[in-house]
């Protein structure tokens, strides 16, 4: 039914208008590349979308992946998905011309990996795991692993895995115990389990290669014991035949959603054969895997805003073509109905679902861009860049994750009770998008990395390293009569929030870290909402730019729309942060104080 | 996996406690009834409940209704359960005891149709339509109709419906196109199509008896000319055989959640042969209907609770069986886990679903209490009691269904992974509690009419005593210092309430009904919190009350949990209203504004 995910017109606005990515070609690293070819590759992308992955997105849902007699298998088409990635260099877009990638700037690459996640986010996470487990190996695994995976992994022939989760490590990663056993023979003896393990094992694929958190025998207690291993599903003989590895499929989740791609539980060594090679040094393992586990908390940002995407243009293409009712005011029942899209709350309902998809993309694009000066610019310049990415992290993760999931809603709740229904897609990106406030670090634990880590690191270089961006972008602001009142808005909820800031470092030191930490993730929320409200006022000023030159129709609605979004998000969504600061500043702490027994009844 | 869906404990502390139901048999109406009876009656519910309808909540789920060669087969059971209802006097518990019913309080009623929504809500809908629907042709229709279908309803062998939606009306009643034509044998010939129909057509019962809305040839357009018929799917002959009554099952729905129960697509008169006999007087169906529909619109704020109640059972069973991390602070990585009901973060979220729950049950009693004394008052004070629950019914509908649908999502989120897959409930409750703001009048339907219709009716009125109901608890309140800060604030809240009212009813005056309109989702959600607020600080003063009398420890245990959650209610939910009344005080009336073309891109 629905026909687009993604808004072409508001990928070049983002790219070329509000964060100008061309700017990158004037360094070295990135001096090979032009506007025209970024265009090529953002038109390349859209088609494999719109041809190969879009049309599957319902029908991998319906026919969910199988275990049949230990073998997990997916849909079909999955070989030449991932076939196509791979052939398209869809594997290695960021991966440096030296390492036969395309070196692209992470700007270009990563909002491919949107325009593909909103067409089939299942499809593409078998993509997003291979490159992000690849470069890990890359980064930290000796010469002879890489040459023995990466090719493998960035042909498409071999998937990659994060196998992190456990049955009693979840959250907790410290209590780890999948072990490894030191032998004479370069390898480690593994054993253990892991469970939720996304594209833990499949028929499209020859071979699947797990990045796993282990202890090695002997190891300390707690994070500090924690190893990076490879433990592939089928090692590689001298000759180079697959031999089995003994790693067991024992069983895979029936989701609410996400349902294209499988979840499988593990087993390694019940055979006494699964063997491990150790990653980097012995018990850095949780430091190298948080290199990807980054990468992949902001591509779960990516993916939650690439289906509140999808949803958007499906609730809007419905929206405009379904008649029912008539305006406030107009009495008479003989006139004809207008379409729902006419309707004042069905225009609220979409301009939340387009303030949080562009705001998010937004966000995730200044994010990609931090990743791209960290690889043109060295020294101080680069640190801030680091940091900026640092505490931009739990915020790029969990915004859209929440927020993606009630924009869904809204889009839902736009079709009444045909978005109930599975002859429209709602449903189904109702279903999907709820697995991202979960996995890769649920919105709890990103809260106690925003509020508890990242906002204190460094003496809180980070946070004022933020501060200043935003001032900068207020400044800028300032300048158009237009954005004057929108940027002394964002100007004062700036300011409550370093008060509220500075309210919690101190409750932190005087009441501890749990009381500090109980309402991590309303700091987090809150943090968010200011985060994306820069975000539409730096879209703003691009936007004011665009009408000032006396654009034709077509861009004339386009910006103006831009506008309309951004006093959506100024006059709905920045007043949320006068109650979450209330809170934030109440000393009643109640759930730190309660103890369990007051649920009893 | 999970063993509880309500909490009996609290049951008897909203009904005996807070809203005193033994008081109404001191009235007439009710003076057979006393509290030992109502206990029997609360126990065979949850019986009814444990016993029968919770076991195949999950089950009915897996296996939907089924279209085959035109008729809808339901889960096997289904047969039994109706077959209980109607042998347990569970479809006449308010019927009069002249027409053989057990003439029980509606709130007592009413909490057992939370008990059997709670245990398995789409079971529970077959039998909450066929009461609705008999109690419809009690109150209007003729003698004849009565004594045709009503004791067949009530005896569980005809199934009830409510037939309004159809493809070109859904919001828009007033577009209702199916068509009656007088005969001069005292039937009408029916013609049209009807969709979203529940228990719309299925083989648990003998016959269906859809009480349609129709427009008879001639009336007038608009929801002045609807009328209110009975249209059966088999019509009982002179000899009390059934004919065919030419109502075509065209079709089923694949829906999201709420699979027990079948939603048809019905089409009449395919073969010229379909009757309908009009319910009361020509063109007034749509106030008849109403009726029910508020009924209907009450029961599904109670199913929306009902189900948010046994998603948290089941959060709760979870988060304090699940041992996973440490508490801040604890640096010995060796220490064992916590059970993760220890974590501040999780006590936040169950705090949510028990504040949503328990205080969304207490203002559906308090609704079912305006009932009863509907019942057993007259004059001026059952004229109030009218307006209350006029005006209170949309926010009974729409704060548990949006919050239930939240409440949820963070009982899910309580499990983490696990609450993504099958292997628990909560997911279902997701998918199942989705529908709720979308039937018996969306969202944005009830707050058009809280804020277009209820507020202003009657000079007023129904809003002045809804401020007199809560001045009074607040007075009552302020007699206790534990509570009389909790007072205060409600009290603000509800000064604020009054201006932003005042300022809409401006808004109203000088730019017209669109503009008026616009944020009225936001009025409803604005004015629910307060409501909710009010319905916590009524439970707070019994809780106090309780506490002062030295109660034993499991009590004390309870009576701290309300305090706790009033305490969360007042923490954490009533600051949102700050930032719902600046928005609807703001000026920017974009949405209103905004033309259709601003989301082009």
């Amino acid at each position: 039914m629905a026909t687009r995910f993604v808004s072409e017109r508001n990928i070049q606005f983002l790219l070329y208008e509000v964060f100008d990515v061309e700017s990158l070609t004037g360094y070295d690293y990135y001096s090979q590349h032009n506007r025209k070819m970024f265009d090529m590759v953002l038109k390349e992308a859209v088609k494999l979308g719109k041809d190969l992955l879009f049309p599957l997105f319902e029908e991998m849902d319906r026919k969910q992946p199988e275990l049949v007699g230990g073998e997990v298998k997916v849909h079909p088409s999955m070989k030449k998905i991932i076939k196509e990635f791979a052939e398209g260099g869809w594997l290695t877009s960021t991966v440096p011309f030296d390492q036969d990638g395309e070196q692209l700037p992470n700007m270009v690459a990563d909002i491919c990996e949107f325009i593909f996640a909103a067409a089939n986010y299942s499809a593409n996470a078998y993509a997003g795991l291979t490159k992000g487990s690849s470069h890990l190996i890359e980064c930290f695994g000796s010469k002879d692993l890489y040459e023995t995976y990466v090719p493998n992994m960035r042909a498409g022939k071999w998937q990659g895995t994060m196998a992190l989760t456990e049955p009693e490590a979840g959250s907790s990663l410290s209590d780890v115990a999948t072990t490894a056993e030191p032998t004479d023979q370069g390898y480690y003896a593994i054993r253990g389990q892991k469970i939720f393990i996304s594209a833990g094992d499949h028929d499209a694929a020859e071979n699947v290669v797990h990045l796993m958190l282990v202890k090695i025998a002997g190891a300390p207690a707690g994070v500090k014991g924690i190893s990076l291993f490879v433990v592939p599903k089928y090692r590689p003989g001298a000759d180079g035949t697959l031999v089995s590895n003994d790693v067991a499929t024992s069983g895979i989740y029936h989701k609410l959603g996400y349902r294209g791609c499988p979840i499988a539980q593990l087993s390694m060594g019940d055979k006494n054969d699964c063997r491990g090679w150790l990653v980097g040094e012995p018990h850095q393992g949780l430091k190298y895997m948080f290199q990807m586990m980054n990468e992949a908390r902001i591509g779960v940002g990516m993916g939650a805003t690439a289906m509140a995407s999808a949803a958007y243009y499906a609730a809007l293409e419905y929206s405009r073509s379904r008649q029912q009712g008539r305006k406030p005011g107009q009495k008479d029942p003989n006139s004809p109905p207008v379409a729902i899209i006419e309707h004042a709350d069905v225009k609220r309902m979409l301009l939340l679902q387009k303030a949080v998809v562009e705001g998010s993309l937004s966000l995730l694009t200044q994010c990609s861009k931090y990743v791209d000066y960290q690889k043109v610019l060295d020294g101080e310049n680069r640190q801030k860049y680091n940091l900026l990415l640092e505490i931009l992290t739990p915020v790029a993760k969990s915004y859209p994750s929440e927020m993606g999931n009630l924009a869904i809603s809204q889009g839902l709740q736009c079709l009444g009770g045909s978005g109930y229904c599975d002859d429209y897609p709602l449903e189904q990106y109702y279903r999907d998008c709820r697995i991202h406030p979960i996995h890769e670090g649920t919105t709890g634990v990103q809260g106690m990395d925003l509020l508890g880590r990242k906002v204190m690191m460094q003496q809180g270089q980070a946070f004022a390293h933020y501060v200043n961006e935003l001032q900068e972008t207020i400044a800028a602001a300032k300048q158009d009569s237009e954005l004057a009142g929108f940027a002394g808005r964002l100007e004062q909820a700036l300011d409550r929030l370093q008060e509220v800031t500075r309210h919690q470092v101190a409750v932190a030191e005087k009441q501890g870290a749990e009381v500090f930490l109980a309402d991590a993730v309303l700091y987090l929320e809150y943090f968010g909402i200011i985060t994306i409200a820069w975000q539409w006022l730096l879209q703003g000023i691009a936007a004011r730019k665009a009408l000032e030159s006396g654009p034709k129709k077509k861009d004339r609605d386009f910006y103006a729309g831009k506008m309309y979004a951004l006093r959506y998000f100024y006059g709905y969504e920045l007043p949320k942060t006068e109650g979450l600061a209330a809170r934030l500043t109440d000393d009643d702490k109640l759930t730190a104080e309660m103890g369990a027994e007051a649920f009893n009844d």
